[in-house]
């Protein structure tokens, strides 16, 4: 990417949050051995408009020609670009005795080959130990440890009593972003991003397409 | 809610995405003794327009009153009816020795009280088991348990190459709704519900937020 001209990335929160959804796709075009996709077909498979693809496409440079499509391969690498794929983070985890989140953090995080430094455990029941190649560490390590390796994201796998505790861990470091499965909000400075994942919201979803498919039948009966 | 008048739900796609994040924001309104709201004090909550709030809510019938505000604890009610958590859906897990998603879909998913009835372990690894109450089942039993249960959901946790064997289960019950955490769609008939869990985007958002950040720091020093 370091010959390529440099551009002004101006993406809104709203396309922002769509970056995920073209670099999946992308992903999977590229997979399926696809080269070229116009705006039309992509639009099909992600079930938006055609004009929203250009538009969203447009914010980062607008790589399209008009009756060719888009180059797929590009596309998905610029869009990995944008999101910061190519730099490489350092990842470590803070879990609290929660295995689950930890191996799904760790199991899909590694999919994507980042580089998961160490898990520390709270609760220190797993201390020692070594997770899908993952040192286990205690969390009086967690400053030092982070401080000399120059880790660049946590991870907080801990409920809702052991957000305040991992922040403040977090707050004595360099750490600059930070992935909060809980729903307590960590007290952070300013300068450290955070994301929330809300595991439930898509079963709340389900319930309602459920719901309101069962209500759709019920008038069509009637 | 069986006394309450019976209104026509009249909520778009994009509305609908934004109903698991009201019923976030209300229920921790309600842990902490709130019971009014403003449109302008949530949107401030929710980081969107109190415009956005009001037009939003105008969907489920506008539970408002100019100068009042909301009353939390209804609103709350509300939208956890149109979700149809007032159903108590029943749910089986399909898990392919992924003992990661499946114990956090369990863990989260209990917290809400959501009725799960099995865990179907593919691998046949820990069967006759049990995890956090719930009895791990062989493949073979899936079909004849979901029909003799009634089951409503099965929560698909399994990788890329166990998602048709797990749709072709699904398709023997009366399933009604499927939540996928493979990024293979299932094939399923029309009338089963999907929703799909990426658990990577909101990694790949912090991504997004700690380049553009450090970006912003380089062209102020300059």
């Amino acid at each position: 990417m370091q010959n390529e001209e440099k551009f002004t990335v101006n993406v809104s929160q709203t396309v922002k949050t769509r970056l995920p959804r073209y670099y999946r796709y992308l992903g999977k075009l590229i997979k399926e051995g696809t080269l070229r996709i116009s705006s039309n077909e992509l639009a099909g498979l992600m079930h938006v408009t055609a004009s929203q693809i250009r538009q969203d496409l447009n914010c980062f440079g607008g790589f399209g020609h008009q009756g060719y499509g888009y180059n797929v391969r590009f596309l998905y690498n610029k869009i990995a670009e944008i999101l910061g794929l190519d730099e490489h983070y350092k990842i470590v985890i803070i879990d609290e005795g929660n295995l689950g989140s930890s191996l799904t953090a760790l199991a899909r995080l590694r999919n994507r080959g980042d580089d998961i430094k160490a898990l520390f455990d709270v609760t220190g029941a797993r201390i020692g130990q070594s997770l899908v190649g993952v040192p286990i560490l205690p969390k009086e390590n967690f400053v030092e440890f982070c401080n000399r390796e120059k880790i660049d994201i946590a991870v907080l796998a801990v409920p809702e009593t052991g957000v305040e505790p991992a922040a403040e861990l977090v707050r004595q470091t360099g750490i600059r972003g930070v992935l909060n499965f809980s729903s307590i909000h960590p007290d952070l400075p300013d300068n450290v991003a955070i994301e929330e994942v809300h595991l439930d919201d898509p079963l709340l979803l389900l319930c309602y397409d459920i719901k309101h498919a069962s209500q759709d039948e019920g008038n069509k009966k009637q």
